[in-house]
């Protein structure tokens, strides 16, 4: 099968024209059939205080009320998305910005209110591989914004690290896929006080005697549960770490497989 | 030859919820392949307001300043753009939205300073028909907001009207098409306080009289300047008027042919 990498960018990389510029450049020189996801980073925050909308956090999390969500579209679906196109286009990568809505790519469903009411979040429900395949065909690089809609009219937010591995579960039906999560670490650390200890490879063996040593915490396990999920449903492999992982010069990243 | 319909809407539609919901409505019913255009309307004066953003005019134009460029791609690409494609979905038309940097599908040039620098305003240099025609040919329906790009990476603000005339000219090599401006108008008046005063018929020989007699002044000289440059060009007939002109129900609108 042909190969299709799937790259994810997370804020610090958004946030800084530099380090955005310098990701664009690795990004653009990937060989073969390719994809972006994003989000938005502190700017959609920026931009909603600026506008004085203010952020409920319910247990500490964030809540996306009909205002937020406005910001969200604006900043992710708008401002990110596009520059990061125009930039591609200079790169000479045909880039086509897409969030879910668009050829109706990513199908999701408004979370249900259980506990929390988390507002106007999506979880994924369907994934078009065929309308990604058309564009992919023929050439264009699709750049996907971490929102999503519910084929009602409604735009939805979702989780991009969860767009990410459902995009990449519905190509590996068609493709050869490897994920890549583009973040502010060189990978999945064992020390964390120490930026330079980064677990070069993690199994599903490896995984459980971390997760048990207590070495893995926090936000990084719904990561890896993600990425672990991903692995079991057809996603060759997924590299961690910050934008060498496009290059592998070097093996200071994370590599995750079954 | 296949018809290709090219529909753009004014402001005073998108700022409306119910009559953007019925106009999306007909749009949905259009028969056969077809294209939309849209601006952003008082949505992006209203942002840049509330942002604090300074709108500069120069003889009564507004200047494109690098803050008033990010809010035009925010409402224009993001937040009015992805709800029209969001909309359009749960009446079951693949929207797609898009800018010019998307696909490369429009290429523009920075406006040269003469005695004026609009900032960062575009004039259409070239339409990439066979990127558009990808896209139809797969059964998506485009929908572009005001939006192109330079090919250097920089976004620009750019005339929702022309976009339209020029995507119409470059499909019109392989389509049949047709342009419909829809407007707040029943379409081209012969007397401004009459709203009922519609001229139904505009041909080259009538423009001139019309021009000569006074009778079409300010705004709507470029607007038709612009639809008989596109039906020099190729264009087969360009339609002026309100969303009925979608149904052609009645013949309270304009049509305007060579």
């Amino acid at each position: 099968m042909e190969k299709l990498s799937i790259v994810k960018i997370s804020g610090n990389i958004i946030e800084d024209e530099n380090v955005l510029n310098d990701f664009l450049s690795l990004f653009s020189k990937i060989e073969g059939k390719k994809i972006l996801v994003h989000g938005g980073g502190k700017k959609a925050t920026q931009m909603a205080s600026k506008l004085e909308i203010e952020s409920t956090m319910i247990n500490g999390r964030r809540i996306t009320n009909a205002e937020t969500l406005e910001v969200i579209t604006m900043v992710y679906g708008g401002l990110v998305n596009k520059n990061i196109v125009a930039k591609l286009q200079a790169l000479r990568t045909n880039a086509i910005g897409l969030s879910g809505a668009d050829g109706n790519s990513i199908l999701s469903e408004k979370r249900p209110i259980k506990e929390i009411d988390f507002g106007f979040v999506g979880d994924v429900k369907v994934v078009d591989n065929d309308a990604i395949e058309v564009l992919i065909t023929n050439l264009f690089t699709p750049v996907f914004c971490a929102i999503t809609h519910d084929g009602k009219g409604q735009l939805l937010n979702t989780n991009s690290d969860t767009i990410t591995s459902q995009i990449a579960i519905a190509m590996s039906k068609k493709y050869q896929t490897s994920i890549y999560y583009c973040f502010e670490l060189k990978g999945v650390l064992s020390d964390f006080n120490n930026k330079d200890s980064v677990i070069k490879h993690i199994d599903s063996g490896r995984y459980s005697s971390l997760l048990s040593e207590g070495i893995i915490l926090d936000g990084m396990i719904p990561k890896l549960e993600n990425c672990f999920y991903a692995l079991k449903n057809g996603v060759n492999e997924v590299f961690m770490g910050n934008t060498n992982i496009l290059t592998k010069e070097n093996d200071h990243f994370t590599k995750i497989t079954l």
